[in-house]
C-alpha cells in the first residue's frame, strides 16, 4: 500500500471509531496491497500497529513480491483462525467487516471465534468510497485498457463481414484485446445484432450478420487490473431511418451530460439531464436502465450515477451511456468513459470512432 | 424444473423440517429451474403449494421461455419485498436460506424484512448435495464440454512454436474452444512453460517458449453451462530425464486412483491412494493439493475428494489429478475427468491425448 492510502484508509477508520477492520473481498484486497492473488484477508488497525496480509502457501513468495508495508502472515488451518490470533494479539476490540461481502457463514464463524473479545461491526463502502477517486497510476491502467479495446474494436470492424455470427464476432473482439494486450475482456463481451440490440443484457448468440445490419458492440477490456468499457453501434449497410433518428437522440443525450461534467455537480444531475432530453424526444419509456456507473478494478463500482446526491469530485472515472431499445425493431447505446478533472472533464474514450458517418462500415 | 428434481427437492427439505427454501446462488437457481439469467431468486415450498422465481423486467421473458413449472414472479422495488409478501402469502413458518452464498448484509435485511413471522434457518449443501449426482441429460453437457476442450488442445498443439508466449498460447487455446462452440473458458486457463510449471495456479506470462520448452495446459470448456478440466504437459524438444520419471509416476498415480473408482468406495481413499504412491516414490512433499474435485455447472463443486468419508456413487462426475511441482525446476500435473458408472467407471477424457511419447510435439 502507498502510505498515502494507508494513512487516508486510517483516517476512515478513526472517523468509523473502529480499532481494526478486516478487509475480505478480493478486489479491496487488491487495491489496498497490490496484491493480485485470491483467498486472502487483510487486517488493518486504525493506530500503525498492525497491517498484516494473511494468506497460504500458494501466494506467500507473491504476496512478498508485489507488496511493501504489510506483514506477510501464512496461514495453515484457516483464515480465520488466524484472525483470532491476529485480533488478540492487537487487543481489538472494535473490528469492522465488510458485510456486503461476507457471506453469513463467515460472520458466524468469526463471531464464535472471537467471541467476547472483540466486537464484530457490519461496515459498508469504507474501501469503496476511497476507490471511487482514482490515483494517477490507476488512471494509466484504464487508458491502458482503453486502448487494448480500441484496437480490438478497430480490428473487428475490418473483418466483420455477412454471415458471420454474434458469437464468431465476440470471439474475434475477445482474441484481440488480449493480443492487444490486455489479461481478458473486462465482462462477458456483447455483440447484438439488427433486433437484438433491444436487449440491453443480450449475450452472442449463433444470429448471422447479413448485410443490412445494424451490430451493438459492448465491451471492454482489463489491462493491469483495472477495465474499460464501451459501447458502439456499427452499420454494415445503409442505415435504416428509425436508427439513424435514435442515434441523433442517444448521441445528443449524451453529450448533454457530458458537458455538464465537472467537480460540485451532484452526480445524479447528469443521469436526470440525459434522461430529460430523451423523454423530450419521446422515447423516455425505452431507455430502461442507468446512465453509467463508476469503472476502475470492477466493471461496476462506486460512484452509482442515478440519484446519486454526492457531488462529482476530480479522479472520479465513469461511463455515460445513454440507449433507446425498442422490443422486436433493434437499440441503440452509446457508451463512452469520462474522467472527472480539477476544471471539467476529459473523454478517455474519444480516440474510438463514434460520429455517426464513422459508424457506417 | 424437471418434475422430478423438483421432488427430490422437496424431499429434502421436509428431511430438513423447514417449511419452505430461499435459493438465491445463481448456480443454485439455474441448476432446479433451467433458467440462464442472473439476479433472481427462487422460493420453494417443501409441499407442493409454492415454486416462486423471482426476477425483474430484464428475465421475464427469458424465465418464461426457459423454465416450466414454475410461477415467474416480477419484483420492482427489490427482491427482499417480493420474498417477504410470497413468505407471508404462504405462511411460511421456518425458511432456509443457503448461509454459504448470502451475505450478512443482505440476511439482516431479510430478518427485519421477515420479522418474528418467518424464521430463517442457515442452511448449507441442501441443492449441493443434490447435484452432485448428474443426469444424463448433464452428462451430455460435460460429454460436449469435454469435445470442446479436446478440439482446441489438438489445434493448439499443431500451432505451437519457439517464440511464442505463455500469453499468446493460452488466448489462441481459448479462442479455438469457443470457435469449437463452447461459450467460454471454464476458467482461466493456465499455460506455464519449463520451471513456470512448478506454480500449480500459474497465470500465463509474457515467457517465452523455447525449442526445448516442456509447456503445462490446464484448461476447461463451459458448454451449455457445464465445464470441462484438464490438464497435459507437452514437449517441444527431448523430454529432460527428470520429467520423464515424473510423468511416469504421476501417471502411475492417477491410474492406481481411477482403478478403484466404483459405486461403494470411501471417496476420500482415491487421494490416499495416489498420494501413497507418490510418498513412496519420494515426492510427497511435492504433491500439494487435493487429487481432485467433482466438476459440474462449476469447475469445482461437490464431491470434494481429499478426506470425504462419503461414498461414491453413480453419475458423480470428478477431475482427478495428481501432481508433482519441484520449486524452480518444472512440475508434471495430469488431469483427467472421470464418471461414476454403475459397475465402475468411465474416463471421459479418453480421447485426448495422455501417454508420455504423444506428448512429443
Amino acid at each position: 500500500m502507498e502510505n498515502q492510502l494507508l494513512f487516508k484508509f486510517r483516517e476512515k477508520l478513526a472517523e468509523s471509531k473502529l480499532d481494526a477492520f478486516l478487509v475480505t473481498s478480493t478486489g479491496n484486497v487488491q487495491y489496498l496491497t497490490g496484491f493480485t492473488g485470491h483467498d486472502t484477508f487483510l487486517l488493518i488497525t486504525a493506530d500503525n500497529r498492525g497491517a498484516d496480509l494473511i494468506t497460504d502457501f500458494r501466494y506467500i513468495e507473491q504476496a512478498e513480491q508485489e507488496t511493501a508495508g504489510f506483514e506477510i502472515i501464512r496461514h495453515k488451518n484457516g483464515l480465520i483462525k488466524k484472525v483470532k490470533e491476529l485480533t488478540k494479539k492487537l487487543k481489538i476490540k472494535k473490528l469492522g467487516f465488510e458485510s456486503n461481502y461476507l457471506t453469513y457463514t463467515m460472520v458466524t464463524l468469526l463471531r464464535k471465534k472471537l467471541g467476547q473479545r472483540t466486537e464484530l461491526v457490519p461496515t459498508s463502502d469504507l474501501v469503496e468510497s476511497l476507490r471511487e477517486i482514482k490515483t494517477p497510476d490507476e488512471i494509466g491502467r484504464i487508458r491502458q485498457a482503453v486502448d487494448c479495446a480500441r484496437l480490438a474494436f478497430l480490428k473487428v470492424t475490418k473483418i466483420i463481414k455477412p454471415g458471420m455470427t454474434e458469437k464468431e464476432l465476440a470471439n474475434e473482439l475477445d482474441y484481440y484485446l488480449r493480443l492487444a494486450g490486455a489479461e481478458n475482456s473486462a465482462f462477458g463481451t456483447i455483440v447484438a445484432a439488427d433486433e437484438r440490440a433491444s436487449l440491453p443484457h443480450a449475450r452472442p448468440t449463433d444470429k448471422i450478420i447479413t448485410p443490412h445490419s445494424a451490430v451493438l458492440f459492448d465491451w471492454g477490456a482489463c489491462c493491469q487490473s483495472y477495465c474499460s468499457d464501451l459501447t458502439r453501434v456499427v452499420f454494415l449497410g445503409k442505415i435504416p431511418p428509425l436508427l439513424k433518428k435514435l442515434y441523433r437522440i442517444v448521441a445528443e443525450a449524451q453529450q448533454r451530460a457530458i458537458d455538464l461534467i465537472k467537480p460540485g455537480l451532484p452526480i445524479g444531475r447528469l443521469d436526470k439531464t440525459a434522461r430529460a432530453f430523451i423523454q423530450k424526444k419521446g422515447y423516455g419509456k425505452y431507455f430502461g436502465h442507468g446512465l453509467g456507473h463508476g469503472i476502475g478494478r470492477q466493471g461496476h463500482e462506486a460512484p452509482r450515477l442515478k440519484g446519486n446526491k454526492n457531488k462529482l469530485q476530480p479522479g472520479m472515472v465513469m461511463t455515460i451511456e445513454p440507449g433507446i431499445y425498442l422490443p422486436g425493431q433493434g437499440g441503440i447505446r452509446i457508451e463512452d468513459m469520462v474522467l472527472v478533472t480539477e476544471t471539467g472533464c476529459e473523454l478517455l474514450t474519444a480516440s474510438v470512432p463514434k460520429k455517426l458517418e464513422e459508424m457506417v462500415l
